[in-house]
């Protein structure tokens, strides 16, 4: 109804319509649309066609004529988590899940709208879908606290598509994209106890992630299937930065006589850890064995190449992106796709290197 | 006018009209605008408050109302190359970037429209604008192509705000964020020759990027200002990847003889050819010097740690981001701040470590 409305204001003296940009374009009102709207396959010359008469007639594609027409901003959004002056998109985690969003948007003529959500307040996700800013959401790096259930719950109720990645919210049953980081884990230090280590150490991250206590749950299950007793004073947490990695190798040089080996929850720990060992056991005697976390660029650069748990970042984002493109394409906006199968769990796998031989 | 035309239609029955908003929350409408447009600095519990009258009045803050109001979309893009499969967002260069920019914008309420742009067609930057997707554009990756020449010059007789990082277009006075890399590298050769060497090889990029062509440049000078020949044998060219470095590796292990150092224009191929070079020389023996360019993580994490001349890519970003946002919200849309100052060039520092000791 609107719609038809706004035509009709627009067809005044000042606006050309859609109609004059087909007539002279020669297409139809419908491909004036998809192209003016960037979605769709379209021959290049036509896109050109129509983009020239669009210029001549100086017709203005109004982002309301789009979104009253077909409620679409084009966009997918990504949410990030805010923080001053860190270099999110240089992490591999942000940056390869990005990257296979961002390809997988692409070939479906989406653009990726990043937003930024600020660690202190309570989301508000579906004021981007109110603001007609995101057709669909995809919220990375989100934690299992009160404010982050309470606004995923308010999205799912409003019925816009969105999905969660690398984060499980037990009893929630929202649409999340995650991998089966409890058997990754278990694999990992099941292969360090093949190697005839026994006190092995583990080195986490902070427990507010789920994949944290998916790790977690995956160590004990190794040394539990081994006949291990797990040992608390082994157990330390970082914050996945390289720096905390750095910190506790200063406490397991002090305990290396404790110590056969450290599972460590992310390459970037690892690789701290590993730069403070050399520096602090520099005779390389007793220097424990250790499993890194992500396979990321680092793992084969550094010396010794780091043994590591690989995760598929990249496919995440690409299923996650996909699912979302249904979502938005399919019929009655596809979400019972995402209502049917809710959680998406992907494979991990052991890329053993030197670090652990 | 058409703002007002458009509040009639509005303030029918089914929609709410701004002002009852504002009345219901006790605010400006000037202040609603601003809330539900997420610009400028605005009390938590004030957005809060309209936020919770607009959802009371299902008030739908149409995008048409806001860009007919402010002609505004509330993002700032950035062009990034299409390559099908590549993890562009993996790259140190790209990643340094947006999050240099990705801060920024969110500091001011905006966010970023992540928008690829494929090799092969002419890109159509205005098209962005003219559907009111952003409100400014910044273009990274550009070559020195027609096609990408040509677009640049429409987007700068159009009028809108946009800004070229890290390349220049000879003769074109586009605004521009680049880095002094021919300084860089004067630098970073020179600091070889002071180490005692004189047989410099060089692994440039491709000579499409304004930033290979300044490498040369520099190079250039520092042979020159110490009276060295140059050695067109001694000149390669990879394509910025891990693996053209390691491919290149063969070729200078075969003529380990006549060279004493690389310089390397990125890290990425400066760590690939080391690896290459570490297989092939086992022995160290006449292992060359090597000054990579970036100075992105792995410098550090790679045995021997390397040296690299330092990019300040995050400042690059926050730069761009902070000028697009001067443009957006200064009087008469800013651009006169671009005019004067087309180009800003920042500076490369050179960081020393064992890999030319």
């Amino acid at each position: 109804m609107y719609a038809r409305t706004l035509d009709k204001e627009m067809s005044g003296s000042i606006i050309a319509t859609r109609r004059e940009v087909a007539d002279l374009a020669g297409v139809s009102e419908a491909t004036v649309s998809r192209v003016l709207n960037g979605v769709g396959p379209i021959k290049e010359e036509t896109r050109i066609r129509v983009l020239d008469a669009a210029n001549q007639l100086g017709y203005v594609p109004s982002n309301l004529a789009r979104s009253f027409a077909r409620r679409k901003s084009g966009n997918i959004g990504v949410v990030l988590p805010y923080i001053p002056k860190a270099r999110l998109f240089s992490s591999y985690y942000f940056s390869e899940i990005l990257s296979g969003m961002g390809n997988t948007v692409r070939e479906q003529g989406y653009d990726l709208l990043v937003l930024f959500r600020s660690g202190e307040e309570t989301p508000e996700y579906e004021s981007f879908f109110r603001m007609q800013k995101v057709d669909a959401l995809v919220v990375l790096g989100a934690k299992d606290e009160p404010g982050e259930r309470e606004a995923l719950r308010k999205l799912r109720e409003s019925g816009h598509p969105f999905i969660v990645v690398n984060q499980h919210f037990d009893g929630e049953n929202f649409p999340e994209v995650d991998v089966d980081h409890e058997e990754g884990s278990r694999m990992a230090v099941e292969h360090l106890i093949d190697q005839g280590h026994r006190r092995i150490a583990f080195l986490n991250g902070p427990l507010t992630y789920s994949n944290s206590l998916d790790r977690f749950k995956g160590y004990e299950k190794a040394l539990q299937q081994r006949g291990l007793e797990r040992d608390d004073r082994l157990l330390f947490e970082g914050n996945f930065g390289r720096r905390s990695g750095y910190a506790i190798g200063d406490e397991i040089a002090k305990r290396i006589e404790e110590v056969d080996a450290v599972f460590v929850a992310n390459d970037r720990m690892a690789v701290g850890l590993l730069q403070r060992l050399r520096e602090l056991l520099p005779d390389q005697h007793r220097f424990p064995a250790i499993v890194g976390y992500d396979d990321s660029d680092s793992a084969d650069i550094c010396v010794p190449p780091l043994s590591s748990v690989r995760v598929p970042f990249y496919e995440m984002g690409e299923l996650a992106a996909r699912l979302m493109l249904t979502a938005c394409e399919g019929p009655s906006n596809g979400s019972e796709v995402l209502k049917e199968h809710p959680r998406y769990l992907l494979q991990a796998e052991l890329i053993v290197r030197d670090s652990s031989k």
